[in-house]
């Protein structure tokens, strides 16, 4: 039984055939922009088929891409679709991308705390998968919010409000999805031009100048390694400046969650805290330390020090607050849980866990955390699910806390007991104890920029 | 536009699935014979998608097998189809495989005169694809002459006359089949692994134990240089070594052809000559050598010497043209062409190429004769096409030899006129002649065993 496959059909400027240019990456050479696009569009086309583009995707795992194939890659992506005019709107529009993790809610403060500051963000956001959580699940938190906008209104709210975050559409960047579910399934996820060219091929097609990249190290993070992770960080800052932005990465830690809540509207209840100056320390930090970068990167403060203080001051006075309140009620969303948090969605069970043992906290694993949320219903398993919004877990104690015998570790909120005995049962291996001091791991390892 | 592709289902005694033996390969990570029968299983239920295959075997390319992965991916894919008993009536079955050359009709001289000597042949040969000529097109110059035997008159033709040559079957190895035509469209074709699981999962198959692979290196073979035909040749012998056969490979030259003849046809009636002892000297060494591997292998002769001598007399008392005889007659084919080789498909139009200049011929290039004849007919440019069997080219001189201004360097075969003023235009381009004496190629690099 011989199969037969149908071979590429060459056309195009020259007589350029999918086979040579997989040939090509898999001997490691370096791939030409014309190259480059006519796979990309081929495979939009689907005049190559996905196995072509299955045996590329594993030799650009293998063989790599410089920063130029990058880049085309890149441009070649954010062309298959619909391309937004951002800029002529919105001249200070700056833009944040996490590489994800768990309890990562930094953009529902960071984004309305740029604006407050005179930036414009104009977002695109993804959905949570598997045990990291997606901000469009958090703000769908607010009955009535709606991520799914028109380019119209997108950039409608974008002018009269300086502040959209919307989830992807079909039309924007289409070779991303299809390129994503190709990788999903051939093991070709974690290239890190892939990587890099998916993340700023929706930049590209949005258009912000100015980008900063959170890109998470740890436990729970797709990064295990500060090495891993700085890696990362310079392809996607040297590819940003191959396509004329600017870009600054921020090592962040994931060993532990960020912040105490892990959930969605848990998640969101703790970013309004934050948003009112009383967030926990660990997670007002990291904020500041992502909105300081953006304000640098816009030429909006001359040092840190400077745009520390500024952002400090938008948060205590409530403009940022009121900035968040735009977002919410721009895109549809019931503004009330802002004032009232206790309207946000709420979980029948609460369970306190408590220590078995006295001991200073070493280990509070981010990625264990996650998949108890996970489990809870905080998030999916598969893409399309849907989400609980009200389940998950509220640290109270983090790695370098001192806890006695009988003290509570967390709180789990849960749609049934059962669930929460068995979320119970889960996180006790997230945690580790020892008799003596342990000093918490730093928030950021790096700026790289 | 988010395509979905489907997990690959997991099944099986553990809970393995495509994806993880993916990440392994990719990861160059050794594969077990389970995960590896997984796969090659999952392949051919349709379980594991094209897209799937296609980046393992990209990652197969990149990362290599070693020999215990090679022979359970050989186990796998001819445990994929029939398998035919051979041994039990066959005790001195022997087999022999070319990686594929031009002019190369080896098997047409060795398979009968090995059977000559005693031994068995039952051999699965292919056609040919390109610039190679394959076994089964040549024998098919013979009117009614089939290659497409049932399993039962294999082993029926094979008990009475000790020889078959025959062709792949839907039922005999299918995974191999399946995988050779993706490989074929994804840029996996020159991996050696996958090269040696494909000959030797047909050779499990038919169950010859002993093999002598002719591994042809040079313009005209797949294997450019004689280091990439040894590092073949020792994955094969290991390989063999793997699954309790014995094997020996012969590197042989594939500058220029092989004897004079290419075409159908014209390299029977060139194996003819030789099977009566008056064929070129340099087929007939070659078939020569090959054949004492034989003999040596199933210890039928206790030195080369007494091998070649055996093998001479054989010749030349006509009982190696008589087996070849058998093969023909027990697969239908009419014989008479056999004592009257006239009788045979002649081309129409014969063009005698003559030499523009005196000298040595220091240059003849295999790959560009080869191509010359596929021009003309004699091959095929993709699977399924029918071949000519009457036109090609005969060489009068060979690298080495002294020509003058005005004489013959070759005969061209053509179907039409324009034809062959074609094939003398694009055969100048195989030519290179000098002033001083050039000493003709080596026939044979080496002999690995």
């Amino acid at each position: 039984m011989v199969t037969s496959y149908p071979p590429c059909r060459g056309h195009g400027p020259t007589s350029m055939n999918a086979l040579e240019i997989i040939t090509k990456k898999r001997d490691g050479i370096v791939l030409s922009k014309d190259e480059i696009e006519f796979f990309i569009q081929g495979l939009m086309s689907g005049d190559i088929p996905d196995y072509q583009a299955a045996a590329w995707l594993m030799a650009v795992y293998l063989q790599g891409m410089n920063t130029e194939e990058t880049s085309h890659l890149t441009y070649a992506m954010a062309r298959s679709g619909h391309m937004l005019d951002v800029g002529s709107i919105a001249p200070l529009a700056v833009d944040k991308h996490s590489t994800g993790g768990v309890g990562d809610k930094t953009t529902l403060v960071v984004a309305p705390l740029a604006v407050s500051a005179g930036l414009s963000v104009a977002k695109i956001s993804g959905r949570g998968l598997g045990f990291t959580g997606g901000t469009l699940d958090k703000l769908e938190s607010f009955a009535g919010f709606t991520t799914d906008l028109s380019a119209s209104r997108f950039l409608d709210n974008l002018s009269k409000h300086r502040i959209v975050v919307a989830g992807q559409t079909p039309d924007l960047v289409p070779a991303d999805g299809k390129l994503y579910a190709l990788r999903d399934v051939t093991a070709t996820v974690g290239s890190y031009p892939l990587i890099a060219s998916s993340i700023m091929s929706k930049k590209l097609a949005v258009g912000a100048n100015a980008i900063v990249f959170d890109v998470k190290v740890g436990r729970g993070a797709f990064m295990k390694s500060e090495q891993q992770g700085r890696e990362l960080a310079i392809i996607m800052i040297d590819l940003a400046a191959s396509l004329g932005k600017r870009a600054t990465a921020v090592l962040s830690d994931m060993n532990q969650p960020l912040g105490l809540a892990v959930g969605n509207a848990l998640e969101v209840r703790e970013a309004m805290d934050t948003l009112r100056g009383g967030g926990p320390s660990d997670f007002t930090s990291h904020c500041l330390t992502i909105g300081v970068q953006m304000l640098l990167l816009t030429g909006q403060a001359e040092n840190e020090r400077q745009a520390r203080s500024r952002l400090e001051e938008l948060l205590a006075s409530g403009q940022a607050l009121d900035r968040f309140r735009d977002l919410i009620t721009a895109q549809g969303g019931d503004p009330l849980p802002i004032d009232d948090p206790g309207l946000l969605p709420q979980a029948p069970v609460t369970r306190r866990m408590t220590s078995l043992q006295g001991g200073y906290i070493s280990q509070l694993d981010a990625m264990v955390v996650g998949l108890t949320a996970l489990d809870l219903g905080a998030g999916r398993k598969k893409k399309g699910e849907p989400v609980d919004h009200a389940v998950g877990v509220v640290l109270h104690k983090k790695i370098g806390d001192r806890v006695k015998r009988g003290e509570e570790l967390c709180t789990i909120h849960a749609r049934t007991d059962s669930a929460a005995r068995k979320a119970e049962t889960s996180l006790l291996e997230a945690y580790a104890l020892q008799e003596h001091a342990v000093d918490p791991p730093p928030l950021v390892y790096q700026v790289v920029s």
